[in-house]
């Protein structure tokens, strides 16, 4: 059977996805975060997109009254595309009535826009605004478009045939869209992909050959400079270099991300293994050297764009929110295409490994606890506790070291909020033989495997507070089928017990269990979650010397304000000494100021001067903080000699 | 008496500057840059401000047919002022009827250009231009005018009364800018400081206490947020935080310099030791931690700007070539104002030493050996060797490894022209006592002190590839006068010989020989110039581990291309072991290459795989670095643990 409720659907590959119908979160971590996005956040963007008149946009559209008074750069129409899926996926979820009224009235608005040749966008092509399709570099209408057709797509597939109109809206400018780039038409990319990723999902709903044939276009015509050079250079928007030939990810770490998922989206339906070994190899390339501990991409604040590799600063990682996103949405794809040229690297574990890390440590960082404010950068060391102007004001994108409500360039906001919507979809995956895990939460999960067999699990644990997972089978089968838990690569020493008692260690990788399971039957992975250190690779010149500390899949940091009063005052000046410790639900460690001995020039024979005497420090879930008012923060922490 | 050629010439102040007129480069390396400068960078300049349509701006302004035509950036004829300013001090070093003849055709087609009401700017103010004044943020008319300025002043005193009417303009722009920014005027400031340092030595010039007055109140508006808000904040501009209550330089590391330069000329005028004082102390914080080892300053591309304290990545070190530039004019400002006010903080030879390293590390680093290139950017490790993509053609600032000829932004050629231009006149002071020296090199100084007493001298060095330096009095004297050598922070050790042979160690600092000098006289300094190692202050997160090589004020960098054909391919997985040495007349140390453990992922419990077997690289002075073509550099090595 095909894949139902789930944000991407391959026509191939050996793992089928487990949709909303089939996976649903029921606790833990992420349910809270969910629970919080459905009554906080979702709210929140609405109230945003008003307010800001990115939504009235669409209205003075309809009223033929544009470009007058039109608000919000020229891509604020996706933030409102991002707010329509996140609210399909949690209507996917849970039937809310008010919710579902809200999302109709949204979309009404969108439809009423869209012009009789299925154009749609509030910032081009009237009397008195640019032309149509003018500023591909900057103008953003086709990946506006690439994120309205994610919106219908999610819609389509979590309330099929929905009387609300956004997929014919879709499929009208996505019509629009092959009629005007196809060969012979304009023969070029957009500035920002993300087109590519809407069209070939939009191609699997609608089965259209050209809506697929178009995303293809794109992704083959990409790297052939159809854009101008910029100051960044063309590998701002990956236009140096044609897909298949590159070597790694580059320029801006959002639009890099996003071409990629859409390039394996075009390989995998066209059959592609060349395109695809190229991805892989790419991929892994840019997780060995172009990637932070917390899964974050992105080096440079001025283009917000990987670096060269193993440039890495802490202190001015962008990290942004979507790029990790977009990372997720790559490394979930070519996890789905499954065994095919495995030859370049990265295994399905690979693949869940780093998005489980950038799950707990940049999309989980990114909102507040309230989910009403957000990071949009991510970075990884906070010298200066600094407080925003105004905690209630729109936020430039990186400046303050707390969350702001809302951002000139708001794409995070909606962006996560249409991740942790959608977040069930991510835990699962199923083939012939029967059922794998790959994410670990409390959840129930019911599907049927393509031989008609139906299985059903309760997943039981209060991870990654604990290591321990219990997979409790719902379903009785007469032949074997098998089981596989990822263990995560950090997870040395984790033990599988099987339903009959016998345990085993397990390497990480993928640990399996196969034969004919029995409802009752319980098998459980303990994984190993104590703290542990981390050292970074000697290339990485940014954190030599440092250690982070580790637990389970989360990314510990210091915070300045847990220390004690008589202890540092800041972050910074510190070296640390032996082995984390657990204690009362937190972890600790050992920390030595170091003061200077060159207080007018800080170079010199000798600089560093004796530690003073250590102190005790707890440590913080780095997607914790910031949560207490302004403080500094480090995830990397000098090791004394 | 009061000095004639000089850049600064402050109403008061212990130091008076020696300028063009009394001292003299005659060889060693920066006369060889003042040769390269004159005959090949001056012309190169022009051609460029020709070729690139911003010197003829100013025909189309005086033919009223802007803003047709008009091409560069809305601060483009500020170059032009540059480059006069150079030609200005270049005139003044020596005759040249050719190069004379250039300046006035150039002071012709600007001075063409003036309204009738003294305004100048080819960008602003006419039909189909914005208004004069209307853009203060980003406008940068006033900061044209500065520079403007600075030429009529550099052409003033090296050829008073010239009639090629340069300062007649000057000043009735000046007299414009009073009568549009005084109190009751436009009570603002510019968005990019420099009419400031501009205004406060026309007067000294003219004597206006108008033009004293305008610049004193720009330093005393400054800070009060007059201008708008913007994504980088008020501190990007110095809008802050008024200067007399600021802490350190922030924000965009030219404007923070040129700004203070600014205050100290009216600190100084204005008897303003309060002032005077907190400048020294943001001075001195400045150095203390946002100051690179090369003098370089400004940490971030994405807004030309300072970092917090200790955030000096040397992979993204901006270190702007025209920031350099700026922290000479801050630092020479307060040297020549003397005692006043030394308890913040640096005394005349602290000042003189970061002039020193700035001139010998970031101005003699940007042109290339033929000064027909630049860096406008400084890095301090280079990764990848980026060959541009038209070595030819204007290069945006900073994304090549190889010097440009020339920039859509151009600020740093012609400041480099005027620095050099005019470097004679910042190796020498001389007080009611005596004379001090502050920069080393084969010179001849002849002055007069205030009591009438004529000295001369002539400095006789190979510095800086050695550390002797031989001053030889040319003038008798009956009585006792003050000879002040300076000796570098990091001379330790350093042994001065008097006239009559006595030998004594002199410590850094300041070093005095005071007698009734005889013709013949000889005293000599001789400086340590072995290479040393350098260590960072442990709060320097991004250079952590890492040593660098220094050898007397020049700073050493590893550069790929120096590497034997068996060794590492590049500068990066190196540790340094044991001392540097010098053999041939270069600089050796001994490298190990570490491997990674993780070629998968660069983090966890080991990642660092055993060294390979040593080899010995030759290090490069810093500012010879990429003049043989592509490669890697860095300066900081890691230390082998």
């Amino acid at each position: 059977m095909s894949s139902r409720s789930v944000p991407v659907s391959p026509s191939r590959g050996s793992l089928r996805p487990l949709g909303l119908d089939e996976v649903r979160i029921t606790g833990g971590f992420w349910a809270d975060r969910q629970r919080v996005n459905a009554a906080a956040t979702l709210p929140h963007i609405e109230g945003k997109l008003e307010s800001e008149g990115w939504l009235p946009n669409f209205d003075l559209a309809a009223a033929g009254t544009l470009p007058a008074g039109r608000r919000g750069r020229e891509f604020s129409d996706s933030e409102v595309y991002k707010y329509l899926e996140a609210v399909a996926w949690q209507l996917g979820r849970s039937t809310d009535a008010a919710l579902e009224a809200r999302f109709r009235a949204v979309a009404r608005r969108v439809a009423a826009a869209q012009e009789p040749d299925g154009y749609l966008n509030t910032r081009f092509g009237r009397p008195g605004q640019e032309p149509r399709w003018s500023d591909l570099e900057w103008g953003h209408e086709l990946y506006c478009l690439g994120h309205l057709f994610q919106a219908a797509v999610a819609r389509e597939r979590t309330r099929p045939g929905a009387d609300d109109g956004l997929l014919a809206v879709a499929v009208r400018a996505a019509d629009l869209v092959c009629d005007v780039f196809d060969d012979g038409g304009i023969e070029s990319v957009c500035g920002h992909a993300e087109v590519e990723v809407g069209l070939a999902e939009l191609a699997r709903v609608t089965g259209s050959p050209r809506h697929a044939r178009m995303a293809r276009l794109f992704i083959q015509r990409r790297g052939h400079q159809s854009l101008r050079d910029i100051e960044w250079g063309r590998s701002y928007y990956q236009d140096d270099v044609p897909v298949r030939q590159a070597e790694v990810l580059r320029g801006h770490a959002v639009r890099a991300n996003y071409l990629s998922a859409g390039a394996v989206d075009v390989a995998v339906d066209a059959g592609d293994d060349e395109l695809l070994r190229a991805l892989r190899a790419q991929w892994a390339r840019t997780v060995a050297t172009r990637t932070y501990l917390t899964g974050g991409q992105g080096s440079h604040h001025q283009d917000e764009a990987f670096g060269d590799d193993f440039e890495l600063p802490s202190d001015r990682a962008y990290s942004e929110t979507c790029a990790g996103i977009g990372s997720i949405m790559f490394s979930w794809r070519l996890l789905l295409a499954g065994e095919a040229a495995t030859d370049a690297g990265g295994d399905a574990a690979g693949y869940a490994d780093l998005i489980e890390r950038t799950l707990y440590n940049v999309v989980a960082t990114s909102p507040s606890h309230d989910g009403r404010a957000f990071y949009y950068a991510n970075t990884l060391h906070q010298r200066v506790a600094r407080r925003p102007a105004d905690p209630e004001q729109t936020s430039p994108r990186a400046s303050a070291s707390l969350r702001a409500p809302w951002f000139d360039v708001s794409c995070c906001p909606p962006n996560v909020a249409r991740t942790l919507a959608s977040l069930d979809a991510y835990l699962a995956t199923a083939d012939a033989d029967g059922i794998q895990l790959h994410q670990y939460a409390p959840a129930t999960l019911a599907t049927t495997l393509d031989d008609g067999r139906a299985i059903g699990l309760e997943i039981d644990t209060a991870y990654p507070a604990s290591g321990l997972v219990r997979v409790r089978v719902t379903s009785d089968a007469d032949a074997a089928w098998t089981l596989s838990l990822r263990v995560p690569a950090w997870a040395a020493g984790a033990v599988l017990t099987e339903p009959d008692g016998a345990t085993r260690e397990v390497a990480p990788g993928t640990a399996t269990v196969r034969r004919a399971f029995r409802a009752g039957d319980v098998v459980q992975l303990a994984l190993p979650v104590a703290p542990r250190i981390t050292r970074p690779d000697p290339r990485i010149d940014a954190v030599r010397g440092c250690v982070a500390i580790e637990r389970g899949p989360e990314v510990l940091a210091l915070e300045s304000v847990d220390f004690p009063a008589s202890g540092p005052a800041d972050v910074d000046g510190l070296a640390v000494e032996g082995e984390p410790v657990e204690r009362d639900g937190r972890v600790w460690v050992r920390v030595h100021p170091v003061g200077s001995a060159a207080p007018d020039w800080p170079y010199g024979a000798e600089v560093a001067a004796p530690d003073a005497h250590a102190v005790e420090v707890p440590l913080v879930a780095y997607h914790d903080w910031a949560g207490r008012g302004p403080s500094t923060m480090r995830v990397w922490i000098p090791e004394r000699a």
